[in-house]
């Protein structure tokens, strides 16, 4: 046998010779090899070769078929398989991944000059990297703010030169996006758009490194795809971010899967941050939760910050005041030389 | 008291009265009304007024508020309560909604001239009138087909011409909408787009009557606050599309969710269909989950057909025969007038 | 090869000699067989032979495993493959099953003689065949009412004599089961306790038919699994109800799947009902669901009725006037012929 | 107004007097009072004093009555707002809660003598302070192995002697109970089971403390009131165990939810500890899962572990050796300090 089974399909109880030579001939139509073991009741059909050639499994209905395991991932660029380093992203004059914990904060929207000044310059002083704020904001409701567009990114870019800090800027579109790269160092692609597949392509075609946040229903293989659709445009610069997933709980907006923290080490070698603000929604709970994300092996934070969160434009009850976000920032220093972490 | 109580502000037991103060003023600084029912140990605030004035909640995070609870809907537009009597949209020479049961039809892609064709006879002989196509597809994986885009509408057009028959076909991009509105009746905005909001402002701007797809993990507020982004650009000519909800069960794809049909009635005034092949994945399903959404008060249903499932380069598993489509269609017919629809 | 292959182990690219050695000797240790094809990079294993022998899985820890997986389902007794065809289950002086479209109605607690036997009479009249009235009420907060316990039962028996309905109580715990034993036609098993396995076998040692409801958040496989522990008892009189699983969506307390009943009628031979009534918690509802339930291949409802319900001890909110019942039988009645059933 | 709402209920717009009335009478017959707010359009009407009296919500189909909004938990016993200060469990000559970081170790299932005393020393030796073993076992298949029952219990009674480790089991019916009381020093209820009302009861009846874990689809209030259900029977000793809830995910067995430590800690006065092996199945992620649990608050853990994964009757692939459990303990140790905890 030269070649790897890549697929498997698995015919049902008692099959014809006709159905199982039927998928044998579907298979090789496609110039892939089939290894076919036949048991008394039951024949298993090996698939070997590149199984993209199949497409998504018509065999599954073909006369007889019972079943069609995939035995291998369809994501190949983001798959540890295939680039066993972990890889290291630079953002700016900073890097993401390796023995760095790399803090991105700020507000949820920019609203006004002062405060993204203000922000800036505190999330700085406690020490973070990367300054955050939207400038266009996917809300639920169109009658919701929407954010200051070109504006607000003018905006960043004034905070960058007067802090020196790297900036990072949600797009939503063709056009964002062809308006960020004038000014921002890193693009955030959102949760509601991690399956925007033109987005991702676009995003992935600017060469700048891309935050990816998890779509809030993406399985763990979903997200991985999606990265790829970024990768397979050549820009290997890619950043994961766990944000939570939808679940039936409602203490908290959404279920943080920390899990997805260990699960993407092993099967990725990007790096993956957590949002524990948007993840839950609650402020109360950003403080205990960065610090699981560092102690589960994440490669940094991304935290809401506000000079005043009770006015903050959007997202108000999950942003932390500077004071709250210098005090954790002081706990996560103390904390991340044991898990092995600069920060 | 004039006005009425939009969204109740819920003090903690025992809050003092400074904090009860100060969340009267944030809301009256905000040109809203406050009315106070203090009990022993709780204060209830009410606000009366345009509640979007007060954005998301940020008087969560005032001292000493406990919850906040919304007293009516964010979506104005598609809300029956503003709209009692049921919409109902025009598509090319075609009614959504009313009496009608609109069956659309064909493959989840484009694949040729002769595919579409055959398909467009094959399904308007068996009594649909809208026929269905994707040129655009929105693929899990980058190296999954990606559809024929304009040429793929081209022949969709060609199609329509030769049959009589409407045409549908789901937008990814604005690229895609520009190229769409020279051929298609109806735009579809797919289930990965229902929160691309710069997508369906966009949409909304054609004018076209637009298919809008539940989003897989979307509540149903969601979803009529998306309708709410097309309409807010002067588009009523919203559908709107049940095609299942993702859960834990792997039995089926996504899990339909049959029950938003009546919530849907009861909520908003505009059409909705089922999607059941998408819902589900397998095509022994898709004929008893139609007649369960005719049977449940849906206006019509989203069937994909295909001359050849099993050669299909898309969503072959869940694509009925054109034998298996006018069997179903027969059966529909049958029951269609129990339900007071017309098909 | 004798025997059938029920499980498939896929070992990692480039495992070793003596990892793919270790594995075929830990299964055949266990008296089964294996058949292995072996690819440029990855082998694959087949396990012939009865793989219960292999419990869940140590297998996937065993050096150099990628992953295991089943082949052949884990309930037998319940399985269509082993029993093709479809089970009819005789319930005091009906049947559930074949073409019979059998109505299970009644408040969710009895409350006392007047309401039970004015339900009776009434569901009578509109032609149910079975009466339900919970006697142990499992209720979220142990502060709710908890039901009359075994007098509930006797009031349940005296409105059977009276009426000549058979009639159906949930059981919670072994001494409710030796009550009930006395009274009932059918036992219940409720969602909570689809995986209390103690309360599974006690109630299949009965020889009683039991209704298992769907655990709101079991997969249709653990669903089967359930009943086949209690047939495994000897036992093969099982009802399966499907009541709503748990999901995402708020609008309905919980989302009912009913594309499970298509996917159970092609897995298992056993009968399946819907409780429109639990599944929504609201009224409104549950007309337009019980046609869905009928016309997607149900073969009977359970829905809530009560002579007032604004009154109701629990689930008012669900339950429907006699007028409302009445008035549904009557739509059911008309409709049913068309989809082949008898009620 | 004397008392407190406890209840809001909000009127459709333009509801009449006479349903305003109505709904007043019912609450004002079962001995409440009301306090009326009405606007131009909408009348909300708070509801004073217990609120139980009124059940669940039938107000919620009383003519107009758009919804029903809960003020209060139903949960008292286990809420924090009536008991501040963080409670300590005493369990055998252990504590949990306070400073303490337990760590509760030990094999899915007692299957030998030798086993279970090899484990024992193990874990004592690394440090942890309760045995944990399964002699009840709750599988998804009636032919998967169900446990070794009262010869279990006695191994691990065994076990406690030999090492001066504590006890706790699974009890699954009443049954259990009476043996395991004879034996364990503390009684776990599992997850299919956190609803079992029954069990709740009984083994709230025995005074002895209680691992509750939470039902892998219930919502953390759901958990506080399974919690009630114990303490209302006089026993104040519950310890609650998060264990991941069922999502859509599958590359983990279920989604571990830290984010419930902070709600937990936030809502409730009870002890929590985090299991990471049931949540995930896969044993390399149960590390940084566990060092994650410490960071983010939780008071221990429970961690399987077996002197021989690969040949353990249930559960293997997510049980630790003792090499590997013996260096998370080292790693948590050294670490547990910088969290306020002590191992």
């Amino acid at each position: 046998m030269t070649g790897d089974i890549n697929m498997i399909i698995v015919m049902k109880p008692g099959a014809s010779e006709a159905s199982i030579k039927n998928v044998k001939q579907i298979v090789e139509n496609k110039g892939l090899q089939t290894h076919i073991s036949s048991g008394q009741e039951v024949t298993v059909i090996g698939v070997i070769g590149d199984k993209s050639k199949l497409e998504q499994g018509n065999i599954e209905i073909a006369p007889e078929v019972d079943k069609i395991v995939p035995v291998t991932e369809s994501y190949k660029l983001s798959n540890r398989k295939f680039h066993p380093e972990s890889s290291k992203i630079k953002v700016g004059n900073t890097i993401i991944g390796g023995d760095e914990f790399t803090i991105m904060s700020g507000p949820c929207s920019v609203e006004s000059e002062e405060q993204i000044l203000q922000t800036a310059f505190a999330i700085k002083k406690a020490g973070a990297q990367i300054l955050r704020g939207g400038a266009y904001k996917p809300r639920t409701s169109p009658y919701a703010f929407q954010g200051l567009e070109e504006r607000g990114l003018q905006l960043m870019k004034e905070a960058k030169d007067a802090t020196g800090l790297n900036i990072v800027c949600e797009v939503t579109s063709l056009e964002a996006i062809e308006s960020a790269v004038k000014y921002v160092d890193m693009l955030q692609i959102g949760t509601r758009n991690m399956q925007n597949f033109y987005l991702l392509k676009e995003a992935g075609k600017t060469g700048l490194p891309i935050l990816l946040k998890r779509g809030m229903a993406a399985t763990i293989d979903e997200w991985l795809n999606a990265a790829e659709y970024i990768m397979a445009e050549g820009n290997p610069n890619v950043v994961l971010c766990e944000r939570g997933i939808r679940t039936f709980e409602t203490a908290t907006r959404n279920t943080l899967d920390l899990s997805a923290v260990p699960v993407i080490k092993q099967k990725s070698h990007l790096p993956i941050i957590v949002d524990p603000s948007h993840a839950t929604g609650v402020r109360d709970y950003v403080a205990p939760l960065s610090k699981a994300s560092l102690a589960v092996g994440a490669d940094g934070l991304m935290i809401e910050s506000h000079p005043d969160p009770k006015t903050a434009l959007s997202d108000g009850p999950q942003s932390l005041t500077f004071d709250q976000f210098e005090e954790l920032m002081g706990e996560l220093k103390t904390i991340a030389p044991l898990f092995k972490k600069t920060l």
